[in-house]
């Protein structure tokens, strides 16, 4: 299990906490990754979520993942997002094939991912079954020169008729500035 | 979160706590599945699970499996067997094709299911993500005169491709018996 705790101690500064759709998250002025289990109060409000097996992907489509592949943690990439989304009753009601056809068929969501690897890397958790306020934790890092590259993407994503079914989106971005400079970066 | 109590109370009665594959668990005289929270030493053992969306199903799947519906709870059905599953890494690897492939195209472990309702209803609870002992606990309910079908049905399931992937799995059967006659069945 993984907690991000927004609030105002943390490795990574908040630039923006905007509110995408549906309820906001507080601003907080920082953000920990943690993998030791937190609760608010110690933060403004405590998010966690679980890495988990792959809901959509095909073989075919995670060789070209695999082969693009962008790791967390690397040095140069000092810019996170943390886009928490929720998406409606209607989507869960979709069975596994309609999911999939919106999601990638129609939505390109792995595609269009996969173009802005290995710049924008990528994780994924998954909250839902823990009966938190989202269904799904992505993180992003990416170096300050592939900021309009992510920007890019993210509007591709929201543009997509996948995103008709998210009822609750917050993005939140960071920037790298440990309060001591000599903290590592640990690739989680 | 439903919770699955074996020990020496509940309305369930135990008849058989067999080991299929891998660790068992503990012969118990009782068993008692409850919405409440739960945890040892309540019980010798306790399960808990979430119902959550479909994985595999496609929507002429659902159509058909809603058509045969049998639903939990009907009083003739005082049998009811719960079958905690856990899979391999080797499954959970695999993207999602080659599940689906393995789990229907290859195993037809839907279509199997559906020959067998309505007589012999079924829910599936998921608790791999809480770091539970099981990925599945799936529970079923029919009358003692399906009990035959209910074993040829549980054969052809462990016969299947799917089932080289399952390595640990319990197989508990019950029948109704509470302590007070008067206690209804309530459909969970």
């Amino acid at each position: 299990m993984t907690w991000f705790i927004g609030g105002k101690i943390g490795s990574w500064r908040a630039l923006r906490v905007d509110p995408v759709v549906g309820i906001p998250l507080a601003r907080v002025s920082r953000l920990e990754v943690t993998e030791r289990e937190a609760q608010p109060p110690i933060g403004d409000w405590v998010l966690k979520g679980v890495m988990s097996f792959e809901r959509y992907v095909t073989r075919a489509e995670r060789s070209l993942l695999e082969a693009r592949q962008g790791s967390l943690g690397r040095p140069s990439a000092t810019r996170a997002a943390l886009i928490p989304v929720r998406k409606s009753a209607a989507w869960w009601d979709l069975p596994q094939d309609e999911r999939r056809a919106v999601l990638e068929e129609r939505s390109h969501h792995i595609r269009t991912g996969l173009e802005y690897l290995p710049d924008v890397a990528r994780r994924l958790y998954h909250s839902r079954e823990f009966g938190e306020p989202f269904d799904f934790l992505t993180w992003f890092e990416y170096s300050p020169d592939h900021a309009a590259a992510f920007e890019q993407l993210v509007e591709r994503l929201r543009s997509a008729e996948e995103w008709r079914y998210v009822e609750r989106e917050v993005d939140v971005r960071m920037t790298w500035d440990p309060p001591n400079p000599a903290t590592t970066r640990v690739p989680r």
